[in-house]
């Protein structure tokens, strides 16, 4: 696999520093610490609001909004489609990840609300990209049951309807636009055996988003996570202490690395 | 104290792993990602789930349920019973967690209606044991003001009226069901130091319950989160070094090890 | 800048540990856990309760209180404002923290109403204390937009109003009551990079307010948590590393290392 595609990923993260984007985030409880972190360390400045009391006007304020269904409840469901009803009236971008989207009735419903507003990026495991294109997937709780390859065609149909990108998590993630896709094969073994790092995946994306173009800004943040997680899987010892060193590495990883690390596939 | 009493509580870490059973969770805010980090480093699968537009339909997903009612409302509280209520109609295991029961009047209904639902097993410290079991306790916030023997007849009782097993945590555990009874004294002085240990246990002795005998799944469990937290305080400089020490223990200890390594004295 | 003022802040330290308060706490789902951990590696007893079901009762147990609109919807500022009116009933001690309290009519007005219970300590970062005192300030998310220097007034202000003591954070804390004021320069750099610190600092500043005099209890805590800051800062990689790093810090740290290390200006 071609190192980089002679595009300079890099460059993605330094705008993003330089911008140092306000990034609303609606998420689970499980992630809102992981997430805010996250956010952090690469250098963004995160805000967790999701009260119908002040939704709508946080989200007047944020060049970028992330949803997250992982433990939404009638009321949260509600303050999520305010945002994103927000973001989409004045074409802005934002974010979805579809936890478990295919375990309940109630999570297939507040994402066919969700989906109806376009989300600028999708990003989910197979398991949860199958399900919201409605193509079933093995939906046993929020883990993946099904690899990447087999959710690519739905990734692919999500994107032409959405007009939006679509990105597959996985030991190789898939990414695509209406017109364009890659791969990215960035990553280690011990990530999925952190919890919210998937969630806070998209945390990263928005943060990329604000104010670059979308396709690029998503394979350029899952390059940079994956490779962070490169370089903390190297020093870990098990899950436990992957997580302080996973964060170090975002903080730490430069441009230049990353241009020189990220290993992307443009399809 | 005879050293695992000629039972190999090792294989039940081992058909635990097997299995990698999905649990789902229904647990307070402080707690949620150290039990997500936790049931992941384990093997397990995690979920946490609570709204009311869903929990049942998860719930009957679901080989086991844990719930803690440490930051429930009146909303998350008819979640739990919900949920409780159809593991005891399908006869499927599920975990109590009565954190800081004597505190409230509201704990105090809410733990009523839940032990009408016959946990499989309930697990909290001295104080909570006594108070569940209406025998009083030293409520004090959520840590024990109680020692552990000062809750054994408390536990007995409590088994006795349920049918299934208690377990109180301290230096050395009691765990009883109505016609056995065991103490284990594995664990490391930093653990009470860290918050959400205690009810994260309760989430390891959920995914060791998928399958297998309840009194001897919880021993195991109690023994094998001793075990990983000697290993980790042997490590640690502090509380904060101790956690990803301990989820690392968590991931690789060996169901060899925990068979030589469990300190357990049946009754 | 003289050291510690001939003042012994170590003693200060040593009265909390010896008490180990109950802090009944009602704060954000970010910095819940964080929080928790923070109050026990410095020997309190943290107690997270926000349910209207049960807050009052559970207020009226504990000796203090801290309360955190980070992510606050009605029905969490209907049990803040209920636990803070009971404070201030019986005379009891109890810390504001106002995230965010600039960036939406709904944070503005939860404020007013707990500013009127008249909270003991406030605790915000420039851009929060002078939004709180109504002069604007650079409200950006919840991260500080505002230099320390430029919130002295409105600090000077507020205590005045509430006859209490006012903190605001940064590279230098000024602290002032309606009749005393203290520079704290003890901190580092990486601390804003880890999220839920400044909250969690309320909650020391809580612990050391149970049973000691307001103005002394909050110079303490503030250079207390700077200097575990400055060790672990010593140790650290970056902010992931920091952050177990600094929760040993807290830990170890001695009453006699405090007295010594403390950067206090009085003024």
């Amino acid at each position: 696999m071609a190192q980089s595609e002679h595009h300079d990923w890099g460059q993605h993260l330094a705008q993003m520093r330089a911008t140092a984007p306000l990034v609303h985030n609606i998420t689970n409880f499980v992630a809102m610490n992981v997430m805010a972190n996250v956010q952090l360390a690469i250098g963004a400045s995160p805000a967790m609001v999701h009260a119908l009391e002040e939704v709508e006007e946080f989200a007047a304020l944020a060049p970028v909004l992330t949803v997250n269904i992982g433990t939404a409840d009638g009321a949260w469901a509600a303050g999520m489609l305010r945002a994103a009803k927000l973001m989409a009236l004045h074409t802005r971008p934002w974010v979805l990840d579809p936890v478990g989207v295919g375990a309940t009735a109630f999570r297939q419903e507040l994402c066919a609300g969700l989906l109806a507003l376009k989300p600028t990026v999708i990003r989910g495991n197979a398991s949860e990209i199958l399900a919201l294109a409605g193509q079933g997937g093995q939906a046993r709780g929020v883990d993946a049951g099904d690899g990447v390859a087999a959710a690519e065609a739905a990734a692919r149909d999500l994107a032409t309807r959405t007009g939006g990108v679509v990105a597959v998590s996985g030991p190789v993630d898939f990414v695509t636009s209406p017109t364009r896709a890659a791969r990215v094969a960035n990553g280690h073994a011990l990530m999925p055996r952190v919890t919210a790092l998937g969630c806070s995946l998209n945390g990263v994306i928005g943060a990329f988003l604000a104010g670059q173009p979308a396709f690029e800004a998503t394979v350029a943040a899952l390059a940079y996570y994956g490779l962070a997680g490169e370089q903390a899987g190297a020093k870990a010892q098990g899950p436990g202490s992957f997580q302080p060193a996973f964060l170090d590495a975002l903080a730490a990883l430069t441009p230049e690395r990353l241009t020189t690390g990220a290993k992307v596939q443009i399809l």
